[in-house]
């Protein structure tokens, strides 16, 4: 167990390059085990995963993952940046990931390192320029961009043509959360072809996952079977002819429209992200809509994406204020949620045990046992302050809270969902 | 116009007994006006009223009444001394009420004065003995009944036998407001008799609004027929023909469950009346509930009656804090909403222009003139604070919100619902 390597992923759900992707990653690394760092039920779209986090994380199993650790809920669905603090702040803290292998469309680690550095301490001049075009009415990162090019007219790169791809746009993220976690972690990128996108339409490009979603939802089962590898395909049947899913954002419609009529502008403002007049956008889209989707194309500008206002629902849901964001972000994740593993996993497990310099549950209810142990006033060393202590337990809170609504909503079968509080890890262990 | 009397109603419907009333409250005050306190779309069981204020309005108009003047929703949704602020404060802040009466099973003013008088100014004695009975487990109004009874022993009266009844306890908080506001209005009582309930199953009495409310639920129109006054059966015919209602608490089963399952018990902390565990007891019942009905079985204590939770649900449905509501009953209602008038009730109108001491708005919208005048340094004769106005626009806020959800949810006709703001009066005048 020398070199243990990471990986950043949603599988929602997990299609054939998927596992082409695991296997560049060990190639690549030469590596004894592969640790994915996944999001759980929600994802950095703004929306429920098509399936739920224990069978994606079988998924993950099924196609070579040794390991699989759960993003924390409040990383999970934020906007690049936050996404790439909690999925490299898991990895880092585990203690003994060596590598970290991510797809970009550059495929060019000293270009990503270059433009990671400049974002990571981005000097007076860059801050200026990208301040004037937000004035303009640009989004965060389009303004971003614009800033960068005008910036480096004349030289050889392109920061804004690199920074118009969405992977390219996390891979700088993970490395400036390298940084930020002062990380060990030797990175590497693998380029990403654009022939993983699907044309399905004239006007529109799906990524491989985004055609499987609109397939399962369209019923078109022949193509979402040939799209996906077998082993996948058949947990995800098996799963939605057990009534677990699949999940869609637009099943949140009867509650977040009534609560958007119920509620004024003031309420609103609370929500992390509700900035520059989206509480009265809000409001005032939800008298005329009876969807999501609806609602959405009325409270669009060009300043926010689709992605951010359906986070920003999401955090309307979840009660999500400013303040676990930004604490979150700052002090990074503060615990390794297992998910799933085989019996390569299990060894990466048992070196945790020493290693990991945060606590690490196999089942939700340790928790609880951790925090009779960690409220009596000995502090461990593994958790340097009662601030900390406080995050974590907001962090899992609202984990739990999340994945128990998300089993709530969409798993309709008669019997009570198990809580998130009492479910193990998936095992995929040779008898 | 010597004389006008106010009522104080709900009309949730309006049935045959109300007429009667009408008919009574004319003849003991000989009065040239009736104007009636209604509430608006939700009422004091913390349940939307089964059809629309206007509706209601029409109903009230066509039995006798007037003028109908709104209850500040704030005010509606509250416990018996709540209600009692607002409706008592409109008519007393008109300027122009002379009389007020109100039914009572006891039927006995002086009766009611005397308890009026003492829980106005309750002394230690009662106080030291209502704290004794909350504490082994009562609600606020058993503990009160008993603490009364206990200090009441060997008297001729038994304040318990009187305080045990509904409208009792109504008629004492009307009594109580009338001191708090130091009103000049003369009140007076009319018996009613135990007839006004109907035996409908072995266990239960319902009176003739909730025995209607049932039967419309049960679609058994022949027994809402016969219930209700002719013309207030049509206007409730055409409304629910109009697919404007019937309005029933179940149909925000869909949004409250699923707002309660998003949330942690600290998040309820905030809403009013959520207190001594009321937090985990809603987020801990709705894990295992489909509807409200399920919700509140699985909530209540004896500590608590079935509509103070319903009222909680509405407090949680509207971001209803405590704030609004102890401001509310410290300072009165800050307007005057007309429902609806008569000829009669016109000329009512007339005399409040130069009588009364808060803004009466006919139509919503009036009130965005009021607020552009009011904005202004000068502060007009009516609206003695800043504070004051704040009110106002708080009160009046609600108001709009609960209308305009009431209208969204229980109008499914295809046209989009005028919004409370745009609606005028309904007026009923001699051509």
């Amino acid at each position: 167990m020398e070199k243990i390597t990471g990986i950043i992923v949603e599988y929602n759900p997990l299609h054939k390059g998927h596992g082409h992707h695991i296997e560049q990653a060990k190639g690549l690394t030469r590596c004894d085990a592969v640790v994915a760092a996944m999001s759980g039920d929600f994802v950095q779209r703004g929306e429920p995963a098509i399936v739920d986090k224990r069978a994606r994380a079988e998924m993950a199993l099924g196609a070579g993952v040794n390991l699989v650790i759960e993003i924390p809920a409040v990383y999970a669905i934020q906007d690049a940046k936050g996404f790439a603090l909690g999925s490299v702040g898991v990895l880092e803290r585990m203690g003994v990931i060596t590598d970290l292998v991510f797809g970009s469309e550059s495929g060019n680690l000293d270009e990503l390192d270059r433009l990671a550095d400049i974002l990571h301490h981005p000097d007076d001049a860059l801050l200026e320029k990208q301040r004037s075009y937000m004035k303009s009415g640009l989004s965060f990162p389009n303004a971003r961009k614009m800033a960068l090019a005008a910036l480096s007219r004349g030289e050889e790169t392109t920061p804004e043509a690199t920074l118009a791809l969405s992977n390219n746009i996390l891979a700088v993220e993970y490395l400036k959360a390298l940084r930020h976690y002062n990380s060990g972690i030797k990175p590497a990128t693998i380029r990403r072809e654009g022939a993983q996108y699907t044309d399905l339409t004239q006007n529109e490009r799906f990524s491989s996952a985004s055609a499987i979603r609109k397939w399962i939802r369209e019923g078109r089962n022949d193509l979402v079977e040939g799209a996906m590898p077998p082993q996948a395909h058949r947990i995800l049947a098996r799963e939605i002819g057990h009534q677990r899913g699949p999940a869609f954002l637009d099943a949140f419609s009867s509650v977040l429209i009534p609560f958007l009529h119920a509620r004024n502008r003031d309420h609103l403002k609370r929500y992390s992200g509700v900035v520059e007049g989206l509480d009265l956008r809000f409001v005032e889209s939800a008298k005329g809509a009876n969807t999501i989707p609806e609602l959405l194309d009325a409270v669009k500008t060009k300043r926010f994406t689709y992605a951010k206002l359906r986070r920003i629902l999401l955090y309307m849901l979840f009660e999500i204020e400013d303040e676990i964001i930004q604490e979150s972000n700052a002090y990074g994740p503060q615990y390794i949620r297992v998910l799933g593993f085989d019996s390569v996993g299990q060894e990466v497990l048992k070196r945790l045990r020493s290693r990991s310099r945060l606590p690490v549950l196999s089942i939700g209810s340790a928790y609880l046992k951790m925090a009779r142990h960690l409220e009596k006033p000995r502090v461990t060393e593994r958790l340097d302050t009662t601030f900390r202590y406080a995050l974590f337990r907001k962090q899992i809170e609202l984990n739990f809270r999340m994945t128990d609504f998300y089993r709530t909503a969409f798993f309709t079968q008669n019997e009570r969902p198990v809580m998130d509080i009492q479910t193990p890890p998936v095992r995929l262990l040779e008898i």
